[in-house]
């Protein structure tokens, strides 16, 4: 069964999501719909590209369509891509929401530019491209229609990629940034699993987050209630939790913060 | 594959939504349901008149369920009705949700009132009849069976209608009011496209709202962030909106108000 | 069509349930997710566990796949369970949040440890096992595979179960206990329909409430917009509610708090 998975920043307390659904399902009946999470936050882009690049290899192949839109209506294109592997489609708008999940399949082999593309829905309104656009693409991209039926080629070379800090190591420490936090507070930085094994971290070791005091370790459990956590998450990425609270909130940190991560001289 | 879409103000936060999804599949397994919103505000029938009205052309055709019944368990009817176009049946209770959405199909050619439904689960529960009473009917109805034996005959024209506002145009502009607003804060007015073209507003000029200035425009983009922008939405409705800010919050608006737009006579 | 019914405590607004429907898809392509609610109390078991309990007679027979897990990563048990009656199959953590539901389809007859299920996904991480253990398992049994390949086999009545209050007839009236509270403040009592018959109220009369007076009655709209009532719930469990408001705000009740109800002796 063909499937599109969808990624927005619409939120379910309008009719946004059930709209495009209604859309696909008309186009495409056969095709699955499955929704990874509507819950980015309005207009952040980059938390789309994250959530995204995370959840795909969890997805089955297919459409993966995303809308985090703020340049809606304006110049951006929206566009259709496809991977080097395995058989993933990604449409949505042209501003970096994309092309970080692409990385995950190899990058983008093929591009078209959908915004004039004759499988949107007509009148095309100013405001709504997720339903007249992205929605009617990925749904006769999941029923079968080719990449070049969709919209004019396109450069892969030309896409936005974005702008993310990037985590390093310096004389006092790992310094890495915040790069997502999740509704429980949980905040993912910027370190992945071949860079944590460079950084001298030893698991089971008291660490200083910030110059708070947090315990290096595998699990929630490993600390008590309102303990501090340095812990690989379930996408193997760095990330800080305090067991049953908010790290976010413990550590007063906010998206993009510098977090300095040392060795605890004391243990 | 026949389809039920669905609306309340049931929210996602308890199971309300979920176990009408778990009626709808034991009794109708092949059928597919989608979600059009559960987050309409509790109570508000007119909210979601609006919202069902608009989104409906959107959803393919099939059996539209849609709940938001402040007099569940009272004298209100619960009914099914079919639209005179596109084999469209409407299933909730009559307090004028389904009427104004039927309009667009059409009206209702046929009513049955299905409080006593053979087709209900029993024991009928005083407070749940989305589970009880509406879904098990969507659901038949889904899978086949006729209004006539979901129900008693009713005569549509006893079916209860919405009492809306009606936007006018006065000496000193087009007075119009809220009619709806959506999570982002933009608002939603009791004009349609084509009374949009009798009100000499004229698409790129300044015009003042309650005596602010904003654009009447074509997108968000159209305007700076922060600036007040008047357009047709995806509905083709006049709408407003503040570019990356919330319309409802800067015009400090309510539903019901009055909203009076004119030309800018300084620009 | 196999079903799978999800229930979590993860919400809506991160990319958790998302990507547990995704490891679905994958696995058992054919099998039908519906989700219950993931709108459960961030590491609320009793609440979960009630829910559960409540919504599964309603769902299709099937996986019941449940996940509100504050020990992951901890020494809790990870479980599959086969019910007595109608072919219930049920999966998640073995902390009393699957026991109470059993209990409603004749009891678990047989019970499988799934902590490390050679159907898990490798690696497993720390913090997301509804990702990598119970979803795979939940699957992979919707799709036909025997409880005794998804884990090793444990003894029943070694399952965690719930230790709940238990309402009681007092000399001053029946002294319940606040069992949960749904989105709109109506409150849920430990009184079933059975407690109920026993308990000398009276339909129709005026009852005391912690010395509140409101009534016992079927419908809501038995009591004027602000009027406490105490009614069958849709489960045919003891409840109460404020007409159009909210009974637990109303009493100033919490989760667990001891609820004295009375006739009232005025009337």
């Amino acid at each position: 069964m063909a499937v599109v998975t969808f990624l927005s920043d619409y939120g379910l307390g309008d009719d946004f999501v059930g709209v495009c659904h209604g859309v696909i399902a008309r186009i495409a009946p056969q095709v699955r719909v499955i929704d990874v999470t509507h819950g980015i936050a309005r207009h952040d882009v980059r938390s789309g590209a994250i959530v995204l690049r995370r959840a795909l290899p969890f997805m089955p192949a297919g459409v993966h369509l995303a809308v985090v839109d703020p340049e809606v209506g304006a110049q951006r294109r929206a566009v259709a891509l496809r991977c080097a592997e395995d058989e993933r489609l990604l449409v949505g708008p042209d501003n970096g929401l994309l092309t970080a999940a692409a990385e995950r399949f190899g990058g983008v082999v093929e591009a078209v530019d959908v915004g004039r593309s004759p499988l949107r829905l007509e009148p095309v309104s100013a405001s709504f491209h997720g339903r007249d656009v992205f929605a009617p693409v990925a749904a006769q991209l999941a029923a079968g229609t080719s990449l070049a039926q969709a919209g004019e080629p396109l450069d892969p070379a030309e896409l936005m990629a974005l702008d993310l800090h990037r985590a390093r190591l310096t004389a006092d420490g790992l310094l890495a940034h915040v790069l997502q936090a999740d509704g429980y507070g949980n905040i993912v930085l910027d370190v992945e699993h071949a860079q944590v094994a460079g950084s001298g971290l030893r698991l089971g070791r008291a660490v200083t987050v910030n110059g708070e005091r947090g315990l290096y370790a595998t699990t929630f459990a490993d600390v008590p209630a309102g303990g501090l956590l340095l812990y690989e998450d379930g996408y193997r990425t760095l990330a800080l939790a305090v067991n049953r609270g908010s790290a976010l909130a413990a550590l007063g940190l906010d998206i993009d913060d510098e977090v300095l991560i040392a060795p605890d001289a004391q243990s």
